[in-house]
């Protein structure tokens, strides 16, 4: 199939366009590489290495015998999304070319109006393109589990069947999202479930899970071939973070009372996934959507995983909460159902401690890289709009 | 109180700060005048005359004793919204800046993104100034009515308690949006929910059905004082399209079936009900949300009532279906509560044919105004993004 990836150069865009091609398909990309400057803005790098696109495209063609057409540009921007569609004609559009970080959208005023801008804004240009252009493409957005909240009942996949007042109706699930970043992701949803009732498009909307991973196979030991490890606190997502902490003798450190509870899945899986929805498409006008994660676990819980396969690696490992800088619910009940990729034929790799380990003998080569960026492992946006660092508290 | 109104040039901003004024509010507004050059670009005019501000404002004073602070900007810059928010310190903001029609947000893709932007820009601006300059002020936020769709089942106010698998929630009930527009108030809804959770502002959300009328009493006979009056594909709603097609001897045009099923108000009601919200602030860190219209009508059904009052006036009223130029039900079931606003103590006019009769007494006189635009009684933009006038239909 011909498969554009919006968002190309990103943690799992980058990932994924390897997936893919390694599976036969012809893959094009774009990206502005914002990732790289908004992780710039955060004093922080990328702990893996990663390189410019220039040296990534010959690595790619040079292991995977295929090239990758890569455009730069900016999604925001309608004339360059249409033109890319006619130029590639893609058959599936994989939307992961948003800014997706919560803090980073809670800093003030300006990054919370460009995070709702570009979100809203580039989701918007690429339904008009499959409009003109490619309307019977497949869109496969990248959403978040985060959209759902954390209801005091079980999350469904996106719709649910409900009797109110003796009558019954098939109504999206209620969202409550918890920054202005995990709110685009909402506005999102709502715009595509529209497009494709209005337009006949077709669309796989993913509530996605937390990813951790350094890699996935197909890298091998090509070092240009490796995706970026954010560990700041806006692009560092719970699991890397710790593993980035326990590598440099830094505490891991859950919020508040560290007993949030979120779907994870590793990097493998969500390459997994994303292809098992690429490769068996909904129906025109259908608008469907999955809840893609491998399992649910308590933060805390996963910092003690990680503690242990550290231990087991000779690694001195602590574990120290912090004052969290969210307003989110610290213990609540959380049940999504997760049964529409498992009908496709997902299969969880379900061994996070064995993903862990693969992701601390990588990240130790990188040690330096992150033992320089120390500083940003405390995180200082705060949901009510001061900029202050957290502080160790005692959880219990 | 110190009552601020956001959109004050509007239909229901210009009444609006009159009625208040009449009440012995003090009050402030901005506004862009964007209404006005997207009436021109549809090719239409306000069926009414209306003043420039600086016209309006010296009648204001003039009638109601009292200035209105008036300042031109964009509600897109936010050092403008703050620096308003300082200088008059308000209690309470009515928010009825955006730009408000389903068919100009469907134009194209630029329309769209407009439209977008514009609203969910301008909200997120007041929510930052409100935050950082009046935290302890109300926001009264204009939704519409629309947000919510047309569920095969009973729509609550804003939330509903519900039974899910064996467990219990109070939840925002689901929306389902029928425009890129009516997308827009969906999106500040959650975002306003949003603040309010983690800033402790307070916010009533005004699910607001269909607005008909051209005055409120305290208009008087001074015609610079009159609002504004669409009847445009565009910015005219159904009773006022109606009425402005009846004095013109064009037919009244239902779209399709013509069974389509929504709340309706009168600009009187509109204005007491406002009234009501602000008068009535709920407490910090509340999100409330108010369905207001009087009564739920069937567009045909209204568009008889156009007919016989009309031909009690000596006018010759023909009814002839368009097909619709919408994507939406033309026969559904439709039962939205409205009790919240009655509890506060709103009494509803409760009789459309006398309202319909001063529209009608009030159009007459500016029939030619309408007659010199009578092309933009017949609409074009299409849900299909097809730009199309539509033609009569027999909806039997």
């Amino acid at each position: 199939m011909r498969l554009f990836v919006a968002g190309v150069d990103g943690y799992l865009g980058w990932s994924l366009s390897q997936y893919l091609v390694k599976r036969g398909h012809e893959v094009a990309g774009c990206d502005l590489f914002l990732r790289r400057r908004w992780v710039e803005e955060m004093g922080s790098q990328s702990a893996t290495p990663i390189r410019h696109m220039t040296d990534r495209l010959h690595a790619y063609e040079e292991n995977y015998g295929k090239k990758l057409l890569f455009r730069e540009g900016d999604l925001r921007d309608y004339k360059f999304v249409e033109a890319l569609f006619r130029e590639f004609q893609p058959e599936a559009i994989v939307h992961l070319g948003e800014m997706p970080s919560a803090p980073y959208s809670m800093v003030d005023v300006e990054h919370a109006v460009f995070t709702q801008t570009n979100n809203i804004i580039g989701t918007l240009n690429i339904l008009y393109a499959m409009r003109d252009v490619v309307p019977n493409a497949h869109l496969v957005k990248l959403g978040t589990m985060g959209e759902y909240g954390t209801p005091n009942i079980d999350i469904p996949e996106g719709f649910f069947e409900i009797e109110y007042r003796g009558r019954k109706d098939r109504l999206p699930f209620p969202r409550q999202a918890g920054s202005w970043y995990h709110q685009t992701k909402v506005h999102d949803s709502n715009n595509i479930m529209f497009a494709c009732r209005i337009w006949g498009l077709c669309s796989t909307d993913t509530m996605q899970g937390v990813v951790f991973g350094t890699r996935i196979d197909e890298m091998g030991n090509d070092e240009r071939l490796l995706t970026r490890l954010d560990f700041d606190q806006s692009f560092g997502t719970a699991i890397n973070r710790y593993c980035c902490q326990a590598v440099i003798g830094h505490p891991l450190t859950p919020f508040g009372k560290g007993h949030q509870r979120r779907g994870f899945l590793p990097l493998r899986d969500s390459m997994q996934c994303l292809t098992l929805a690429i490769e068996n498409p909904p129906k025109a006008g259908e608008y469907r959507v999955f809840n893609q994660f491998e399992e649910v676990y308590d933060v805390t819980e996963l910092a003690q995983k990680v503690r242990k396969v550290g231990e087991s690696l000779g690694l001195d490992v602590q574990i120290r909460n912090l004052e969290n800088p969210r307003k989110e619910m610290e213990e609540h009940y959380y049940n999504p159902d997760h049964k529409h990729l498992m009908d496709l034929g997902y299969k969880p790799t379900h061994d996070v401690e064995a993903e862990m380990k693969i992701m601390l003998q990588d990240l130790i080569k990188f040690r330096q890289r992150i033992e320089e960026k120390r500083d940003v492992l405390i995180p200082d946006i705060r949901w009510d709009g001061r900029r202050r660092k957290s502080v160790f508290i005692n959880a219990n």
